[in-house]
């Protein structure tokens, strides 16, 4: 017999498994070459199972970008709560930084930011909620982190979210659009991603730092 | 009778009418959805004389999308020229952020920008070339606008290309993601880019402008 726990699992199972399919399709042919009846064949399930759990293509593109939006905040929280106890500013901040850098730019992730561009005009609600609940929380949950800094006395930040855009802005402009105009031909190294990292957040430490006088304590 | 100077012109002139029928049909309707025939038909030539001047939509394409580098740069150098001699360096590079981000926020240019990334694994090549000629070139321009006011002392500045980078990450992080992933619906207005560069702007400074010592005047 078999119970209602039982159908409830393995239609989870089945959810899971046509997503996981439905990613590597999307990311080996883009949007326009993805078919269901592919992802139904490498989920193993028919093409009614595909279309019970997701109306149409454009709303299993979507569940799987707002996915990895998820994913992504919950890295940048992790790493920005490390710095709340932090005793050394300029080490922690770099630590976050190269992990942010090196968190967004996953190549699997930066292939699902070209389609979502390439298919922006097309569905803009889509590509507007990656936009929100990806690209802006994350922004937020910088934000947030600068501000307990500022409190702590640590930074000088008028705005968060300014500092927060400024900080993503000195760390990802070059290997971000390096990485989109060349189509994924040329990725930066880790060594070179380390290197973009620390001299961001040099440069963010120099605006928005505080400045100390010679032979001051920095305040516990 | 019929001179080589008038077949010559003649020729030119149905040169720059298909690379402006072929811009407009590519940014109405995407690479893909652009035919040969539709920019034929608009540039009042036949399908031939297309093919005459352009081997194919590809080589099109990339005309169109090298034709917007040079114009940029353009724009950029003109600006960062006027920052040789100036005599107030918050407020001229306040008006080289302004002029900036108005120039690389232009509807059209961003439609077209959206277009090479959609493009770019496909055609490799053509956006690759985008970036150096186009992406590149412009942050060596400001590189060596940067490089004179450091010897200036104006600015302090190690690495003027890493300075570019940033100032281009300060300014353009925000605005340009926001209309790349809102697919056109969102697009700063020119209030809000004015904010977004001095913003930048100022930030930049506090990083990498001169400090001086209360009461001590700038070198002339």
């Amino acid at each position: 017999m078999t119970s209602e726990f039982d159908i409830e699992s393995r239609s989870a199972a089945k959810h899971r498994a046509i997503l996981a399919a439905a990613e590597k399709v999307f990311l080996k042919s883009g949007y326009d070459g993805t078919s269901m009846d592919e992802i139904a064949a490498l989920a193993g399930v028919s093409k009614q199972t595909v279309y019970k759990h997701f109306a149409d293509k454009e709303r299993l593109f979507s569940e799987i970008i707002l996915g990895t939006t998820n994913k992504i905040d919950a890295v940048v929280k992790q790493v920005a709560d490390k710095l709340t106890d932090t005793q050394d500013l300029e080490r922690d901040l770099g630590l976050l930084g190269r992990e942010f850098i090196t968190t967004l730019m996953n190549p699997n992730l930066l292939r699902l930011r070209r389609l979502v561009i390439a298919t922006a005009e097309r569905m803009p609600k889509v590509s507007t909620a990656w936009y929100e609940q990806g690209f802006e929380r994350v922004l937020a949950t910088l934000a947030s982190c600068f501000q307990r800094l500022t409190e702590q006395r640590l930074l000088m930040v008028d705005d968060p979210l300014l500092a927060a855009n400024h900080f993503a802005g000195l760390l990802l402009w070059i290997p971000v659009n390096q990485a989109m105009f060349t189509g994924g031909t040329q990725i930066a190294s880790k060594v070179e991603l380390d290197r973009y990292a620390d001299a961001g957040v040099r440069t963010f430490l120099a605006a928005y730092g505080v400045k100390l006088k010679p032979g001051a304590r920095r305040p516990k």
